[in-house]
């Protein structure tokens, strides 16, 4: 951490700053130039206080230096991580196609759509049974009953489960999933993260609507830090001043988060654009940088109990499907 | 609810649509515009996919004409709420000033801080025994140990207390603390939301860094809809690009939430500065239009282990405090 | 456009503002609801005050039904225009390659570089003579000169010039360019549009930082009302809260423009991450959407005097030329 | 400017850097820590390429270390600036008031405004001739006749006048204007403020909607660095989510303008809300920190051309500038 002092600043004030510094355990490297004073400090600068020494009011700035996250940081783990759901791999080269509908609406309806979606191609199955609704009149989820139909689909066709949880709450209902979901809005749910990082079972961490990627990676650390590595995060769009589309697809974070962390990152068409229509477009670019896609997938989007208006059809997915591979080889290759 | 469809749209596709709206239980009023139809529906339109219908081929857009919030909206309940926390009124008149340190640290602390601004004049008190932080290797505030320090620093005071719950997991250990604060990284965490929606306590419901009005108000919905309708609402700074300040205390939203409901609005210029420097600017600021004021005072702000940057010291509350009530009485009067 | 009345308001006042509006031209319809009266203006509501309405005490809301957009509205001209540039043709599937330095150095680096990427199959040739810089002690541009530099490597390499204006002063210097630029922090500078309107010159206007889409499409409105319709719009990154990337591009912002207009729509990969090691991911991604990529290329980006950190070589620009035209086939085929 | 090398870095690799910083005239303090190298840049690094830097394969991250701005930057100059515009002086205690319609209409309308004005207290009329509108078929201003009734009413009433200029062409238009105000959306239109840098008259420099502050001092460097150091700085709202108020006013961003720079800092309540009812609260929370009020009154807002929503009328102003210097008298003494 570097620590700027303000021009003129006595030495009798700086030195009382340098040993508090040093009462927190670190070593101070101080540098005179020529219009300001430069401190820096050495050793765990994790738990120091940047805003409290900003505040001061002989200090200048204050710039952290290393990245708060550990365990998810590349530098201290340079090769990327491979997630293994039930044998599915996701990172490290290894693509997944994830597909579902939004909502778990009937045996029928997720088991007709697992099917469908695993004859295209995809590894896995998304479906909701908890669902986050800004409004409370709005459809809340099938709840319990949504996760054993979720079972059934999974018993039925083999592909491994993806499902969103909304708190600590239902945890236990969630022992039988195969990946765990976090959604945008729970990305700072301390509490859920801390719970999550003691099980020992895949977590599918979304970006927040307005975080940062050190943010993102901050929750990540929190999960980790518990002692679960087997954390995907995802792309899925931020809140942005244009109202055209629902949310705005930041597509350069993939190779950023890429070169910050060694966690596989896939992307969210269908939520970041909130438009059955952009799925394909954003889909195919998304497979330039990403480490697979999780993506709506209904057989009757005009009656689908939740965002309908963002899912396509099993026959659009099947044909999207082989062209994201093909932008892949093109990509990679 | 107003559909506006395409020009040119064959009467076939738009009487398959005026149907499918029917059957979803509402009435439909046609208006043929010069160059475009619209449809107004009429009838309870709270559960209506507005993304879904804007998103068919022949629906050029979708607009809200109600607001999806009712049990907070002043259009149904035009009179000031007022929540009364033991005696200590809040809303429609009453000002309340809420004061504290950021974390609870020792029974010394508390207690010292306590009697501090209660002689100012501070009706309540706030202090964090569950802290959200970014990191998970910061200061995490000493939790059950924290409320029970409260409590004491309440008996020896006889301030109500004001603390944050980070989860369902800890709610009864809170069933004895006067206000339950939901923090801005929680405004959307909707499990926590219902549970306390459940209870018959003040709760005290921060703007999330990136919430809309709306968003925050249909977060007041989800506990009013469960039959707590005790929420006080709280401006506590958003995110915006500069990082000079780290965020950007946004106080026309008080009058305009004034305006959209019935429920009282306090501010917090702590967390929305970030800066001890800032805090007695932005509070004579805020007395002219909020409901209140929560203001985090440590009696020793350079060794606080959580946000010292942004507390200021008793001497200067006491100060502040008076000059707050100044300004009200210009605004007011 | 639509005026939602409050409940409650009065026969008379009610009956004054519909007066108001029809001296305004407008014939207005009345629409009864259950809880409200919906007001639908027909006729030109493009100069009607929508701020002005929605401030009246009597007036819930006002929704615009119609874009305030005309000429470049895909509604009124449903087929795509095609810009032509002495010959090079650009949207309805005509897709071109535009690339250069940021800034205009020397001759021999202008000529240098426009010979390379003109070798790998670029269409045109960028290159900054007046730079548009945040710090007034920042490389302002060779201005003039660096305008004849330009001619003399379109002269050598038969590569039209694309270059950016920075205000009306230096217009005549202009005359001779092939398209002329307006960046994004101009454009909203409505004097510069009114005079490039009255060209017979196409113009490629770069979005704003924080600019909408529809803004973007309004700064394009000001040029083609004014007679001039020969419109490039470039996608080229908005502000977003991550500080990792300089900017963040909006890719679904270019299918959505294609809704909108039919104007044709390119990209700027490189200003819109600010990194070099992004360009080749981000172009390929917006070869999926975009009707052209604009590249920022140097033989010596250590050196250049701005905007090294975005520039790619000319042989990585020509792998990477290749590889966009595999990607688009993908996403046309 | 502070140089973070990644860990690993060889010697060779980081010496090549270091002669090539050396080559730009600067000199480098090499700090070696436990995990990393740190690189002091000592010397005008004014002009040194941050992002270039930055992007290298070696390099970590670069921080700067002083502020881009120097004329206005408070710690080469300590003392607040006062401007006078014909004896009215604003910054260092002198607080000012100025009023007026949002565009000049007629003789009689400016001239009746400016009389009301005067007799409340006002000390300068504003009034736009030339108006930055977002579409091409909104009401563009009176021009040149706009500001021939200005000098009319600033005849009758004495008051110095304040009016925007859009571009360099109507510059000569402007010499007889008293204080020359640039837009937000001009605030980086650099053509413009280097012409505005030549001249020896008041500036009023409105702060872009997504500019952060460090841009907004910029802008006002490119004006004080070609020589006019008259340069008023005006906080006139920013772009966020919410969409109830038309911008958000970033009241803290005046106290944080006071620390970094002595330029004086006036509000815009008009502009920053974009609603009358708005205007009082938002006047009197800025008198507690601001130099002055730049507030829109109009005599008859519902027939105003330009912005009547956000207009208060003479009357309510008159109570208004009464009350706001009471708030001042409470914030100051």
């Amino acid at each position: 951490m570097i620590v700027v002092l303000k021009n003129g600043v006595t030495e009798d004030k700086r030195d009382r700053l340098i040993d508090w510094l040093k009462g927190q355990g670190l070593t101070i490297h101080i540098s005179e130039g020529q219009f300001q004073t430069v401190l820096g400090l050495v050793g765990d600068t994790t738990a120091v206080d940047m805003d409290l020494i900003a505040s001061l009011a002989i200090v200048d700035s204050v710039k952290r230096v290393t990245e708060p996250f550990k365990c998810c940081n590349r530098k201290f783990h340079p090769e990327d991580t491979v997630v293994d759901v039930k044998g599915v791999k996701i990172g490290a080269g290894n693509f997944v196609m994830i597909a579902g509908p939004c909502s778990v609406e009937s045996e029928e309806q997720i088991v007709g759509i697992a099917k469908a979606v695993k004859a295209s191609g995809a590894h896995m199955l998304r479906g909701g049974a908890y669902k986050p609704r800004t409004s409370p009149y709005d459809f809340q989820g099938l709840a319990a009953t949504g996760l054993e139909l979720l079972k059934i689909a999974r018993a039925e066709t083999g592909l491994p489960i993806v499902t969103e949880i909304m708190g600590t709450g239902a945890l236990d209902l969630f022992m039988d999933v195969d990946v765990i979901q976090v959604g945008a809005r729970n990305m700072q749910n301390f509490d859920l993260l801390k719970q999550l990082g003691k099980l020992n079972k895949p977590i599918l961490l979304k970006r927040g609507l307005a975080a940062t990627l050190k943010e993102l990676l901050m929750s990540a650390e929190y999960i980790m830090a518990g002692g679960n590595e087997n954390v995907i995060l995802c792309e899925r769009g931020i809140r942005t001043f244009d109202d055209y589309t629902r949310n705005t697809l930041d597509l350069a974070a993939v190779p950023m988060l890429h070169e910050l962390t060694h966690l596989p990152v896939i992307v969210d068409p269908s939520h970041s654009t909130g438009l059955a229509r952009m799925v394909r477009p954003m889909s195919l670019a998304s497979a330039v940088v990403a480490d697979g896609l999780i993506i709506e997938v209904h057989n009757d989007p005009m009656n689908a109990l939740c965002d309908g208006a963002q899912s396509i059809r099993p026959e659009e997915y099947d044909k999207l499907l082989k062209d994201v591979y093909k932008v892949r080889e093109v990509a990679v290759g």
